[in-house]
């Protein structure tokens, strides 16, 4: 079945937020045999709103809406539906009860204006609100199936998840599986060619590649026959892409680069400390971001400064002389100085220059060392990378974790 | 002139990612008097981008596409578009030249599919990408304008704010000026009621607030004839703005707090070290976000460990003992510790429960302390913060940049 999937808002055509409804929704629907073709965002204007919804009822099976339920006047979702499908809007008593008990729960005092959202499309499917005040509802009319779900993203979802899925899940004809593939050290152009032949002979599954950030995403999406439960489409392919890229492929189940290292960390108890430079903290900040790290990690050390380094690190005043902050001997000693303050396994540390400010011919924007000093030696890794100082920050970073994954992985350095 | 913004990806209509280049170009159009009618998504598939640009065409003024510019294959926005307007596609040897560059400076072979990327529509206007390899460029063609954007965020930004912004001002009959104030420690309810009947009665400038994660931002927009320069509707609302919610207002051209802070802490030559627990890095890496900030960012230490806190910073077994690593004593005593350690005239620290875990009926998760410590004392607030392990974080964040900047400007300690 071909979905479309059409907000109604005028705060997301102002910017004022994103339309992650629209997200959520695709992410969902190929799992019970629905594909999504298109997305739409109309304003709270009914001509729009009616000659969109027409188009989508040309175009598409599904039409799922999403906003313009609530009570006030700029709401007129289910008055252009009612509209168009030729329905009259009824009084949905159990929908009534179920706003004034809402209100009654949180000690307002009902106003008349929220009536109307107990008026439904007459023989419409009522999809209950648990966590707000305006139910949705599914329609079925000459063979299309119009959705209409509210817009704040805590009331939808739950709605979505206990009504819509089960209703398509019941008629889907077939399902779409998707396995994400994530990879590391190969781009995007050289991730096609290597797969070029693979990506054009595909059909079932297909493979689609997405890049971001020095990384490559590939979705791998098999579809089959709703009866068939056990057959497995995607893990030849998988094997075979593994097959050609090797070890770059970090992730199967769509797990960042950061959340495989830290588990790789907690997994094998090792601990580990952070030096970092031009990186600022936000090596440690994203290793911190995942629950229980503090488990392994110990602390990290922002040394900005050349005395910071020497006082913090060890760093010698020498090598720093020599060979300048940003060098593979800096980064070595900030690295194996880290591990040895702290008494972990493993020490880390980046050593660079994040511009925009702060190159030179020798050593240019872009330039960073990350080291890593584990019980038997030091690795280093020497980066040129192009783009703004948050794209640099952001690419040492996962380059970082990388060398993590690799060590306790127990595959050799990349490149 | 009515505006379109039509995304071009399957990776959008697969939920992949959400389409926040919408919401950017969203909120930025109607500075230039450009005002969004539509949003539209649709996939890699050269027959239905066909007929959603042919529909776009009909209806809009302007069409904006971001998406589908880059080497490979499934890249079809140029090739389309130029079908529709009947325009060959012809190498732009400048951009060519620029992509060559591009992957000499990054050390890679440049791959032959990317030299897709230079053809361009004959007689375009071309956007250069200074922070990628696809160029956009401008049509016009028959009283419409399309205009195609590379779908990286970090690529479209920079080229929409240097290219699609100026031109459009350069057409625009009226201009629109938005100011921008923004707020911290006032609730966007408390800021609503505050201001109910500035928000109400205003027509031109029109004020919309707008919250997200502990702050408030105002947009107040005012529209002028393109002929009349000087006038200046926004000042007087900004100042009765100010006079009712005082020194909360902290910028008026959009500056962040982080940045209000770097940049008060850059112009009174302050340096600073920080001390991070639960927050493990973030403050650090957000301060040195900013380009220029070693010149009064010493050095930063993440002490998650309570060996950590005093080896590192000389917090006292004791306070550790008898108050506990969360507490206002340990709090002060980080502050206190890495001023010392570091010997910079600020020192901030931070010590909480950021959850999921680790919170205790005494010590709720959200309870997190920021002190301040400088020559003549220590500054601590307390906080009782609610929402994900992220919004803990970031609102945390917030407020030490909240601390640093009352303290720079003199102000005394908010609550």
């Amino acid at each position: 079945m071909k979905a479309e999937i059409l907000a109604v808002g005028t705060e997301l055509l102002m910017g004022q937020i994103a339309n992650t409804n629209a997200q959520y929704i695709s992410s969902r629907l190929p799992d019970v045999g629905v594909s999504v073709y298109y997305h739409d965002v109309v304003g709270d204007n009914p001509e729009r709103l009616r000659e969109c919804l027409e188009l989508a009822m040309s175009r598409s099976d599904v039409i799922i809406m999403t906003g313009g339920l609530g009570p006030t006047q700029d709401d007129l979702t289910k008055e252009t539906v009612a509209a168009v499908v030729n329905r009259k809007l009824v009084l949905h008593q159990e929908s009534l009860d179920k706003i004034e008990t809402f209100f009654c729960n949180i000690n307002r005092q009902m106003t008349q204006n929220n009536i109307k959202q107990a008026y439904l499309p007459e023989g419409s499917i009522i999809i209950k609100n648990n966590n707000g005040t305006a139910p949705g509802c599914i329609i079925e009319e000459k063979g299309k199936v119009i959705i209409m779900l509210p817009g704040p993203p805590s009331e939808m979802k739950p709605m979505f998840e206990e009504t819509v899925i089960p209703y398509f899940a019941s008629k889907a004809e077939y399902r779409l599986e998707s396995r994400y593939l994530r990879i590391f050290g190969v781009g995007e152009s050289a991730v096609e060619d290597i797969l070029m032949d693979l990506i054009d002979k595909q059909t079932n599954p297909t493979i689609a590649p997405y890049a971001k950030d020095g990384e490559v995403t590939l979705r791998i999406t098999a579809k089959y026959p709703k009866d068939r439960q056990t057959e497995d489409l995607i893990t030849p392919v998988e094997d075979e892409i593994r097959r050609r890229l090797g070890d770059a492929v970090y992730s199967n189940d769509n797990s960042s680069l950061d959340l495989v290292a830290a588990r790789l960390l907690l997994e094998s108890k090792k601990t580990i400390s952070v030096a970092e430079s031009c990186t600022g903290g936000l090596l440690s900040s994203r290793l911190t971001e995942i629950p229980g790290i503090s488990e392994v990690f110990d602390r990290a050390i922002v040394t900005y400064s050349n005395t910071a380094k020497m006082e913090e690190l060890g760093v010698r005043k020498e090598t720093l002389e020599a060979y300048g902050a940003v060098s593979e001997q800096t980064a070595s000693e900030m690295a194996a100085g880290i591990r040895k303050v702290s008494g972990t396994d493993l020490g880390v540390a980046i050593t660079g220059i994040a511009g925009p400010g702060g190159g030179s011919d020798e050593k240019p924007v872009g330039l960073v060392y990350v080291a890593l000093a584990h019980k038997d030696g030091i690795v280093v890794r020497k980066l040129n990378l192009w783009g703004s100082r948050n794209r640099i920050r952001n690419v040492t970073c996962l380059n970082a974790f990388d060398m993590i994954r690799r060590h306790l992985e127990g595959l050799g350095e990349a490149r």
